[in-house]
Protein backbone atom coordinates (compact mmCIF):
# COMPACT_ATOMS: atom_id res chain seq x y z
CA UNK A 1 0.00 0.00 0.00
CA UNK A 2 1.94 3.35 -1.58
CA UNK A 3 -0.39 5.35 1.35
CA UNK A 4 1.52 3.53 4.06
CA UNK A 5 4.91 3.26 2.46
CA UNK A 6 4.55 7.05 1.73
CA UNK A 7 3.53 7.78 5.39
CA UNK A 8 5.91 5.74 7.37
CA UNK A 9 9.10 7.62 5.26
CA UNK A 10 7.57 10.49 5.94
CA UNK A 11 6.98 10.04 9.68
CA UNK A 12 8.32 7.14 10.97
CA UNK A 13 11.66 7.28 13.14
CA UNK A 14 14.25 4.36 13.03
CA UNK A 15 15.63 3.76 16.05
CA UNK A 16 18.71 1.61 17.24
CA UNK A 17 17.56 -1.93 17.82
CA UNK A 18 15.59 -2.55 15.27
CA UNK A 19 13.10 0.00 16.61
CA UNK A 20 10.58 1.90 13.76
CA UNK A 21 8.73 4.61 15.71
CA UNK A 22 4.81 5.32 14.09
CA UNK A 23 3.59 6.73 17.35
CA UNK A 24 2.41 10.02 15.01
CA UNK A 25 -0.17 7.37 13.60
CA UNK A 26 -0.79 3.87 14.46
CA UNK A 27 0.32 3.39 17.82
CA UNK A 28 -0.09 6.09 20.34
CA UNK A 29 -1.66 9.23 18.08
CA UNK A 30 -4.39 7.20 15.52
CA UNK A 31 -4.58 8.84 12.66
CA UNK A 32 -8.35 7.55 12.12
CA UNK A 33 -8.88 8.54 9.06
CA UNK A 34 -5.82 6.94 7.73
CA UNK A 35 -6.82 3.85 9.81
CA UNK A 36 -9.77 3.59 7.84
CA UNK A 37 -7.95 3.64 4.62
CA UNK A 38 -5.87 0.61 6.09
CA UNK A 39 -8.90 -1.12 7.30
CA UNK A 40 -10.75 -0.51 3.70
CA UNK A 41 -7.27 -1.59 1.95
CA UNK A 42 -7.88 -4.89 4.50
CA UNK A 43 -11.27 -5.97 3.58
CA UNK A 44 -10.54 -5.21 -0.01
CA UNK A 45 -8.03 -7.79 0.03
CA UNK A 46 -10.14 -10.50 2.31
CA UNK A 47 -13.10 -10.35 0.46
CA UNK A 48 -15.66 -12.94 -0.76
CA UNK A 49 -13.67 -15.21 2.04
CA UNK A 50 -16.56 -15.38 3.96
CA UNK A 51 -14.76 -14.21 7.21
CA UNK A 52 -17.06 -13.43 9.92
CA UNK A 53 -14.29 -12.86 13.19
CA UNK A 54 -11.15 -10.20 13.61
CA UNK A 55 -8.77 -11.73 15.88
CA UNK A 56 -6.34 -9.05 17.70
CA UNK A 57 -4.38 -8.71 20.28
CA UNK A 58 -4.64 -5.84 22.59
CA UNK A 59 -3.32 -2.59 22.59
CA UNK A 60 -2.31 -1.48 19.04
CA UNK A 61 -4.04 -4.07 17.30
CA UNK A 62 -7.47 -2.57 18.18
CA UNK A 63 -7.52 0.46 16.50
CA UNK A 64 -6.65 -0.97 13.11
CA UNK A 65 -8.61 -4.15 13.99
CA UNK A 66 -11.84 -2.04 14.34
CA UNK A 67 -11.23 -0.24 11.29
CA UNK A 68 -11.11 -3.37 8.78
CA UNK A 69 -14.16 -4.70 10.82
CA UNK A 70 -15.97 -1.21 10.00
CA UNK A 71 -15.88 -2.36 6.20
CA UNK A 72 -16.22 -5.88 6.63
CA UNK A 73 -19.04 -5.74 8.83
CA UNK A 74 -18.65 -8.34 11.26
CA UNK A 75 -16.96 -8.19 15.22
CA UNK A 76 -13.58 -8.28 16.47
CA UNK A 77 -12.62 -10.06 19.39
CA UNK A 78 -9.01 -8.98 21.41
CA UNK A 79 -7.03 -11.40 23.27
CA UNK A 80 -6.11 -9.95 26.80
CA UNK A 81 -2.71 -10.04 28.03
CA UNK A 82 -2.74 -11.64 31.51
CA UNK A 83 -5.49 -12.82 32.89
CA UNK A 84 -8.57 -10.28 34.03
CA UNK A 85 -10.26 -10.42 36.93
CA UNK A 86 -13.15 -9.91 34.85
CA UNK A 87 -12.84 -12.93 32.65
CA UNK A 88 -14.40 -15.46 34.83
CA UNK A 89 -15.84 -18.03 32.22
CA UNK A 90 -13.69 -20.45 30.76
CA UNK A 91 -10.40 -19.11 28.56
CA UNK A 92 -7.86 -19.80 25.58
CA UNK A 93 -4.93 -19.22 26.82
CA UNK A 94 -1.84 -19.21 25.26
CA UNK A 95 1.85 -18.16 26.50
CA UNK A 96 3.76 -15.29 24.08
CA UNK A 97 6.90 -14.17 24.58
CA UNK A 98 7.85 -10.56 23.91
CA UNK A 99 11.23 -9.29 22.56
CA UNK A 100 10.40 -5.91 23.48
CA UNK A 101 10.17 -6.56 26.91
CA UNK A 102 12.16 -9.44 26.99
CA UNK A 103 9.44 -11.16 29.22
CA UNK A 104 6.39 -13.82 28.79
CA UNK A 105 2.90 -13.27 28.74
CA UNK A 106 -0.67 -15.12 28.66
CA UNK A 107 -2.95 -14.18 25.83
CA UNK A 108 -6.02 -14.59 26.79
CA UNK A 109 -9.67 -14.97 24.79
CA UNK A 110 -13.33 -16.03 26.59
CA UNK A 111 -14.52 -19.27 24.77
CA UNK A 112 -18.10 -17.43 24.79
CA UNK A 113 -16.46 -15.44 21.93
CA UNK A 114 -14.49 -17.88 18.90
CA UNK A 115 -15.79 -21.10 18.20
CA UNK A 116 -15.28 -24.23 15.58
CA UNK A 117 -17.61 -22.52 12.92
CA UNK A 118 -16.04 -19.13 12.55
CA UNK A 119 -14.09 -18.00 10.26
CA UNK A 120 -10.97 -15.88 11.17
CA UNK A 121 -8.76 -12.96 9.97
CA UNK A 122 -5.96 -12.47 12.54
CA UNK A 123 -5.44 -8.71 12.47
CA UNK A 124 -2.02 -6.45 13.91
CA UNK A 125 -0.35 -3.68 13.82
CA UNK A 126 2.95 -4.97 12.81
CA UNK A 127 4.63 -8.32 12.22
CA UNK A 128 8.23 -8.71 13.53
CA UNK A 129 9.31 -12.49 14.73
CA UNK A 130 5.85 -13.12 14.73
CA UNK A 131 5.38 -14.25 18.34
CA UNK A 132 1.98 -12.37 18.83
CA UNK A 133 0.42 -13.92 15.34
CA UNK A 134 1.72 -17.09 16.49
CA UNK A 135 0.10 -17.30 19.80
CA UNK A 136 -3.08 -15.86 18.03
CA UNK A 137 -2.84 -19.07 15.35
CA UNK A 138 -2.73 -21.33 18.30
CA UNK A 139 -5.52 -19.65 20.28
CA UNK A 140 -7.74 -20.19 17.21
CA UNK A 141 -6.64 -23.60 16.51
CA UNK A 142 -7.51 -24.02 20.27
CA UNK A 143 -11.16 -23.20 19.42
CA UNK A 144 -11.21 -25.24 16.10
CA UNK A 145 -11.99 -22.71 14.35
CA UNK A 146 -10.86 -21.37 10.63
CA UNK A 147 -7.67 -19.19 10.11
CA UNK A 148 -8.45 -17.71 6.82
CA UNK A 149 -5.44 -15.43 7.07
CA UNK A 150 -2.95 -12.81 8.46
CA UNK A 151 -3.25 -9.11 8.00
CA UNK A 152 -1.14 -6.38 9.00
CA UNK A 153 -0.26 -3.17 8.48
CA UNK A 154 4.05 -3.14 9.08
CA UNK A 155 5.84 -6.26 8.43
CA UNK A 156 9.55 -6.36 9.47
CA UNK A 157 10.22 -8.32 6.60
CA UNK A 158 14.06 -8.64 7.98
CA UNK A 159 12.81 -10.91 10.88
CA UNK A 160 11.45 -13.07 9.00
CA UNK A 161 8.37 -14.07 10.99
CA UNK A 162 6.04 -13.40 8.24
CA UNK A 163 7.98 -15.66 5.92
CA UNK A 164 7.93 -18.33 8.46
CA UNK A 165 4.33 -18.10 8.78
CA UNK A 166 3.84 -18.38 4.85
CA UNK A 167 5.81 -21.00 4.34
CA UNK A 168 3.46 -23.01 6.93
CA UNK A 169 0.82 -22.70 3.90
CA UNK A 170 -0.69 -19.35 6.24
CA UNK A 171 -2.22 -16.68 3.87
CA UNK A 172 -0.06 -13.39 5.46
CA UNK A 173 -1.22 -9.40 3.86
CA UNK A 174 1.20 -7.05 4.64
CA UNK A 175 0.43 -3.61 3.89
CA UNK A 176 3.72 -2.43 3.80
CA UNK A 177 6.95 -4.92 4.19
CA UNK A 178 10.47 -3.07 5.15
CA UNK A 179 13.14 -5.51 3.84
CA UNK A 180 15.93 -3.19 5.44
CA UNK A 181 15.88 0.14 7.72
CA UNK A 182 18.80 2.32 9.40
CA UNK A 183 18.44 5.84 10.51
CA UNK A 184 18.69 7.24 6.82
CA UNK A 185 16.50 4.51 4.57
CA UNK A 186 13.96 2.41 4.78
CA UNK A 187 13.63 -0.40 1.74
CA UNK A 188 10.25 -1.83 1.01
CA UNK A 189 9.77 -5.69 -0.26
CA UNK A 190 8.35 -5.17 -3.69
CA UNK A 191 4.44 -6.74 -3.52
CA UNK A 192 2.25 -7.78 -6.18
CA UNK B 1 -29.07 6.03 24.33
CA UNK B 2 -32.45 3.82 24.83
CA UNK B 3 -30.37 1.06 22.04
CA UNK B 4 -27.40 1.01 24.65
CA UNK B 5 -29.58 0.54 27.62
CA UNK B 6 -31.54 -2.00 25.62
CA UNK B 7 -28.55 -3.70 24.70
CA UNK B 8 -26.92 -4.25 28.49
CA UNK B 9 -30.50 -5.52 30.03
CA UNK B 10 -29.90 -8.18 27.15
CA UNK B 11 -25.86 -8.67 26.95
CA UNK B 12 -24.55 -7.61 30.06
CA UNK B 13 -23.89 -9.21 33.23
CA UNK B 14 -24.08 -8.10 36.95
CA UNK B 15 -21.37 -9.68 38.93
CA UNK B 16 -20.80 -9.29 42.55
CA UNK B 17 -18.71 -6.27 43.61
CA UNK B 18 -20.41 -3.66 40.96
CA UNK B 19 -18.66 -5.47 38.14
CA UNK B 20 -20.72 -4.87 35.06
CA UNK B 21 -19.09 -7.49 32.71
CA UNK B 22 -19.99 -6.48 28.73
CA UNK B 23 -17.60 -8.15 27.30
CA UNK B 24 -19.91 -9.25 24.64
CA UNK B 25 -19.65 -5.73 22.97
CA UNK B 26 -17.70 -3.50 24.23
CA UNK B 27 -14.46 -4.48 26.18
CA UNK B 28 -13.61 -7.97 24.93
CA UNK B 29 -15.96 -8.88 21.42
CA UNK B 30 -16.33 -5.77 20.21
CA UNK B 31 -19.59 -4.91 18.18
CA UNK B 32 -18.13 -2.56 15.61
CA UNK B 33 -21.26 -1.65 13.88
CA UNK B 34 -22.89 -0.69 17.38
CA UNK B 35 -19.81 0.98 18.24
CA UNK B 36 -19.74 2.94 15.25
CA UNK B 37 -23.80 3.80 16.34
CA UNK B 38 -22.30 5.18 19.92
CA UNK B 39 -19.53 7.30 18.15
CA UNK B 40 -21.86 8.99 15.91
CA UNK B 41 -23.99 9.43 19.21
CA UNK B 42 -20.79 11.02 20.53
CA UNK B 43 -20.17 13.03 17.77
CA UNK B 44 -23.45 14.24 17.54
CA UNK B 45 -23.72 15.74 21.10
CA UNK B 46 -20.22 17.62 20.45
CA UNK B 47 -21.08 18.92 16.96
CA UNK B 48 -20.23 22.90 16.65
CA UNK B 49 -17.47 22.44 19.65
CA UNK B 50 -14.48 22.72 17.66
CA UNK B 51 -13.04 19.70 18.75
CA UNK B 52 -9.55 18.62 17.15
CA UNK B 53 -8.52 15.47 19.38
CA UNK B 54 -9.73 12.70 21.41
CA UNK B 55 -8.09 11.95 23.91
CA UNK B 56 -8.19 8.31 26.06
CA UNK B 57 -6.13 5.56 27.30
CA UNK B 58 -5.83 1.61 26.95
CA UNK B 59 -7.49 -0.41 26.78
CA UNK B 60 -10.65 -0.50 26.46
CA UNK B 61 -11.47 3.30 25.07
CA UNK B 62 -9.52 2.60 22.00
CA UNK B 63 -12.02 1.15 20.26
CA UNK B 64 -15.17 3.53 20.95
CA UNK B 65 -12.59 6.64 20.66
CA UNK B 66 -11.82 5.35 17.20
CA UNK B 67 -15.36 4.90 16.48
CA UNK B 68 -16.39 8.62 17.74
CA UNK B 69 -13.30 10.03 15.28
CA UNK B 70 -14.61 8.23 12.57
CA UNK B 71 -17.81 10.31 12.84
CA UNK B 72 -15.63 13.68 13.89
CA UNK B 73 -12.94 13.42 11.50
CA UNK B 74 -9.88 14.00 13.81
CA UNK B 75 -7.50 11.83 15.88
CA UNK B 76 -6.87 9.81 19.12
CA UNK B 77 -4.48 9.77 21.30
CA UNK B 78 -4.13 7.32 23.71
CA UNK B 79 -2.46 7.25 27.36
CA UNK B 80 -0.14 4.36 27.95
CA UNK B 81 -0.35 2.21 30.89
CA UNK B 82 3.31 2.27 32.56
CA UNK B 83 6.23 3.78 30.64
CA UNK B 84 7.18 2.17 26.61
CA UNK B 85 10.14 1.61 26.10
CA UNK B 86 9.36 2.56 22.46
CA UNK B 87 8.52 6.16 24.03
CA UNK B 88 11.36 8.36 24.39
CA UNK B 89 10.57 11.75 24.01
CA UNK B 90 9.46 13.65 26.97
CA UNK B 91 5.97 12.51 28.02
CA UNK B 92 2.96 13.66 30.69
CA UNK B 93 2.51 11.30 33.23
CA UNK B 94 -0.18 11.01 35.84
CA UNK B 95 -0.09 8.02 38.50
CA UNK B 96 -3.88 6.42 38.32
CA UNK B 97 -5.20 4.58 40.95
CA UNK B 98 -7.22 1.42 40.09
CA UNK B 99 -9.62 -0.02 42.06
CA UNK B 100 -10.53 -2.76 39.53
CA UNK B 101 -7.11 -4.05 39.99
CA UNK B 102 -6.11 -2.81 43.56
CA UNK B 103 -2.79 -0.88 42.19
CA UNK B 104 -1.25 1.97 40.85
CA UNK B 105 -0.53 2.97 37.46
CA UNK B 106 1.45 5.51 35.27
CA UNK B 107 -0.71 6.82 32.05
CA UNK B 108 2.28 8.11 29.74
CA UNK B 109 1.34 10.51 27.03
CA UNK B 110 4.16 11.88 24.75
CA UNK B 111 4.30 15.75 24.73
CA UNK B 112 4.43 15.40 21.20
CA UNK B 113 0.85 14.40 20.37
CA UNK B 114 -1.10 17.16 22.77
CA UNK B 115 -0.32 20.55 23.10
CA UNK B 116 -1.57 24.01 24.32
CA UNK B 117 -3.85 24.48 21.14
CA UNK B 118 -5.61 22.00 21.56
CA UNK B 119 -9.57 21.39 22.33
CA UNK B 120 -9.91 17.52 23.55
CA UNK B 121 -12.56 15.26 24.05
CA UNK B 122 -11.82 12.54 26.58
CA UNK B 123 -13.49 9.47 25.71
CA UNK B 124 -13.43 6.18 27.82
CA UNK B 125 -15.89 3.07 27.76
CA UNK B 126 -16.83 2.91 31.58
CA UNK B 127 -16.67 5.96 34.28
CA UNK B 128 -17.11 5.13 37.90
CA UNK B 129 -15.25 6.31 40.53
CA UNK B 130 -13.47 8.79 37.94
CA UNK B 131 -10.23 7.90 38.97
CA UNK B 132 -9.03 6.87 35.44
CA UNK B 133 -10.42 10.35 33.11
CA UNK B 134 -9.25 12.15 36.06
CA UNK B 135 -5.85 11.30 35.16
CA UNK B 136 -6.66 12.03 31.96
CA UNK B 137 -8.04 15.46 32.57
CA UNK B 138 -4.95 16.18 34.47
CA UNK B 139 -3.13 15.61 31.42
CA UNK B 140 -4.69 17.86 29.14
CA UNK B 141 -4.15 20.59 32.00
CA UNK B 142 -0.24 19.63 32.30
CA UNK B 143 -0.23 20.35 28.40
CA UNK B 144 -2.13 23.34 28.49
CA UNK B 145 -4.95 22.47 26.60
CA UNK B 146 -8.72 22.80 26.58
CA UNK B 147 -10.75 19.59 27.73
CA UNK B 148 -14.11 20.53 25.97
CA UNK B 149 -15.20 17.40 27.75
CA UNK B 150 -16.05 13.89 28.60
CA UNK B 151 -18.03 11.21 26.52
CA UNK B 152 -18.33 7.67 27.79
CA UNK B 153 -20.37 4.32 26.93
CA UNK B 154 -21.66 3.50 30.06
CA UNK B 155 -21.44 5.65 33.77
CA UNK B 156 -21.96 3.71 36.93
CA UNK B 157 -24.02 6.62 38.51
CA UNK B 158 -23.82 4.99 41.71
CA UNK B 159 -20.23 5.71 42.03
CA UNK B 160 -20.37 9.25 41.50
CA UNK B 161 -17.28 10.09 39.70
CA UNK B 162 -19.67 11.42 37.05
CA UNK B 163 -21.53 13.54 39.17
CA UNK B 164 -17.98 15.05 40.87
CA UNK B 165 -17.08 15.71 37.55
CA UNK B 166 -20.45 17.94 36.53
CA UNK B 167 -19.84 19.69 40.31
CA UNK B 168 -16.61 21.24 38.47
CA UNK B 169 -18.34 22.19 35.24
CA UNK B 170 -17.15 19.68 33.33
CA UNK B 171 -19.30 18.90 30.49
CA UNK B 172 -19.85 14.46 30.98
CA UNK B 173 -21.79 12.58 28.28
CA UNK B 174 -22.61 9.17 29.19
CA UNK B 175 -24.29 7.32 27.09
CA UNK B 176 -26.39 5.44 29.64
CA UNK B 177 -26.28 6.15 33.56
CA UNK B 178 -26.30 3.47 36.01
CA UNK B 179 -28.34 4.38 39.29
CA UNK B 180 -28.20 1.18 40.82
CA UNK B 181 -27.89 -2.78 39.94
CA UNK B 182 -27.67 -6.06 41.46
CA UNK B 183 -28.40 -9.45 39.65
CA UNK B 184 -31.93 -8.59 38.51
CA UNK B 185 -32.58 -5.45 37.91
CA UNK B 186 -30.53 -2.36 36.54
CA UNK B 187 -32.32 0.82 36.65
CA UNK B 188 -31.20 3.98 34.59
CA UNK B 189 -30.95 7.40 35.27
CA UNK B 190 -33.09 9.32 33.04
CA UNK B 191 -31.58 11.75 30.83
CA UNK B 192 -32.89 14.79 28.91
Amino acid sequence: MKALEDKILNEGTVLPGDILKVGSFLNHQLDVAFLLEMGQEIARLYQGEQINKILTIETSGIAIAVAAAAFMKIPVVFAKKNRSSNIDCETYTVKIHSYTHNNDYDAVVSKAFLNAQDRVLIIDDFLANGQALGGLLNIVEQAGATTVGVAVAIEKGFQHGGDKLREQGIRVESLAIIDSMDSNTIKYREQA
